[in-house]
């Protein structure tokens, strides 16, 4: 067994969406990931993915693959069972592209995990061997929204996110579709598109109207935790923060501030580090958590199923992004049927 | 006169430092630093400089530049006079990499003052002819730092930044200094190196010693903002935050908590835009400012000479990299006479 790590490859890929995806804060036609593998001094490899989300993080791929190019270096001669060392040190040089951080320390626990003959899931406790995910609508014209959900309803989500962006259509779009879709369970994403006083003010419209929102998410202005504070008191549904939160740093403080219900953790936003300290504070001050996703393809949605079947520790799973690209033949970790995402073995993977 | 942006050139420029220069998170041996042109339709032209501090912000002068010729694509054909919604453009597109968005953003105002005939410095307000920086002792061996102190207070200098690293070296070589500098004034920055109530023991130990500390910069992490209220609490020297405050959310954070006297701005982490947010904030609160730098060559310096001079809002300036470095032909719009940084006029500068 080898555990050194002996050469880092770094590639571009470009997936395009199956159709153009519109949030609160712009649209995105194509997806543009960098893979990364690492290589242990035996050959045994490890791969991650990198999904820079510019809209989200202001990282771009040209950003990310340079300084993947350029930092890894420092990390060849290291022993992939040190992983804490790594991760410390990851921490540190990808502090300005977290999505490297989350693909470089991934495929430093496949490469591990390889080498010792289990998977990633397992490395993070194996908690379910398979979990549920929703899929989310776009922002479009409301009959399309509602064509769209009624779609992936009938194709066996149970859980529908919704992204929004003003309280008149997103009143009437969510409740649109709730209607035709048996008021299954929505997660509602504003995407920091309101002040604290519109999100209740959506929050109220669709409580009376009786629509089952199981999460209101990201309502605010990234920063104006006292923003969330308010809507979560105020409003009869979960608060959940997702770009609020990147570093566990901001955890801590929304959680100590009692400003959420929720916490999106996406790896492409904290990393395996980070977001391993957010499971355990979110756990231990009873607030609860979702995980989330970029653009990833397959191979970067597995980190995230690994993470999150592993783990175990999530209320909601929002893992739809590799659902929504073109891929040929996706390297992965998971099968899917329906909504249900199970964990293959490492006899099935791509090492 | 021509305000609309036709082009923008990015450069790269490596200068050396005259001695290492030690900080607690670790050594510099040169800058590299990122020069900015932007041409206007006419030829009119501006520049500005990025210095990318990977110790401070990860960025790296390679992510800096493969951002810069990406990212400033989307600013072409944009007229300069609209410079809040360039800056509002360059908040957004540059967050991961805020050097570069100040290096653009006072390339933009450089552009437009010449086009207008003025200086950046009077279009910042003009509040001051001139100002004095401090200089800075870096770690090292204490009879060294004493040494180095004693050169600088020998040639002009009268407030001295030192850096620490531990408490028993940390007092030491500050007392030192204070005996051979007659007192002077310092600034102790200890970049994130201790925990609250190691930073206050410190603070007490030169207190009881009679030395003249200015302020106490940084005394823990970044974002142990609790830690940074307690020494401020705690402490009978005024407490400073740097590393803390990137964005002006972060600031007003700080300041709505109650974690700080001062904060040292330095347009290499926050750009003009929240700068000038920054200044604002704290002049209306009754925090008090410095301004600082990172490695920037003497066309970076010049950047915050303007905005400092020009806002007039600094008690205390840590303008004294380019002191620190070895130049050939600099460009500049200031000239020092001793500690004093004096503005010089459009006719006498590069453009």
């Amino acid at each position: 067994m080898a555990f050194k790590i002996q050469a880092f490859e770094v590639t571009r890929k470009t997936y395009e969406y199956s159709k153009p995806f519109k949030i609160s804060l712009g649209a995105h036609y194509e997806s543009v990931n960098i893979e990364v593998k690492v290589v242990l001094d035996d050959g045994t490899y490890g791969l991650g993915e990198a999904s820079p989300s510019f809209l989200i993080s202001s990282e771009t791929p040209s950003i990310v693959e340079t300084g993947l190019k350029e930092l890894c270096q420092s990390l060849v001669g290291k022993d992939v069972r040190n992983y804490r060392a790594l991760f410390n040190e990851t921490d540190t040089i990808f502090k300005a592209i977290p999505s490297a951080k989350a693909a470089v320390q991934y495929a430093i626990i496949d490469a591990l995990t390889t080498s010792l003959g289990i998977t990633p899931f397992e490395f993070f406790g194996g908690a379910k061997g398979s979990i549920f995910t929703d899929k989310t609508v776009g922002i479009g014209e409301i009959e399309d929204m509602v064509e769209e959900a009624k779609k992936i309803y009938s194709e066996g989500f149970r859980t529908i996110k919704i992204k929004v962006e003003s309280i008149e259509t997103g009143v009437e779009s969510v409740e649109k579709i709730a209607e035709v879709t048996n008021n299954t369970g929505y997660i509602v994403d504003a995407n920091q598109a309101f002040k604290a006083k519109e999100a209740i003010e959506l929050a109220n419209k669709l409580y009376i109207k009786g629509v089952n929102v199981l999460l209101l998410e990201q309502p605010v202005h990234r920063k104006d935790y006292d923003g969330l504070k308010l809507v979560r008191q105020s409003s009869p549904y979960p608060v959940a923060a997702d770009e609020s939160v990147f570093e566990k740093y901001d955890a801590f403080k929304l959680i100590q501030n009692g400003c959420v219900d929720y916490i999106n953790i996406k790896l492409m936003k904290s990393g395996l580090s980070d977001a391993l300290a957010i499971v355990e504070m979110a756990k231990s001050a009873g607030v609860g958590l979702m995980i989330g996703c970029m653009g990833e393809s397959s191979l970067g949605i597995t980190q995230s199923v690994d993470f999150a079947a592993g783990t175990g520790a999530f209320t909601y799973h929002d893992l739809d992004s590799s659902l929504m690209l073109k891929e040929d033949n996706p390297l992965k970790g998971f099968e899917r049927e329906k909504n249900e995402l199970r964990i293959l073995g490492r006899d099935k993977r791509w090492n």
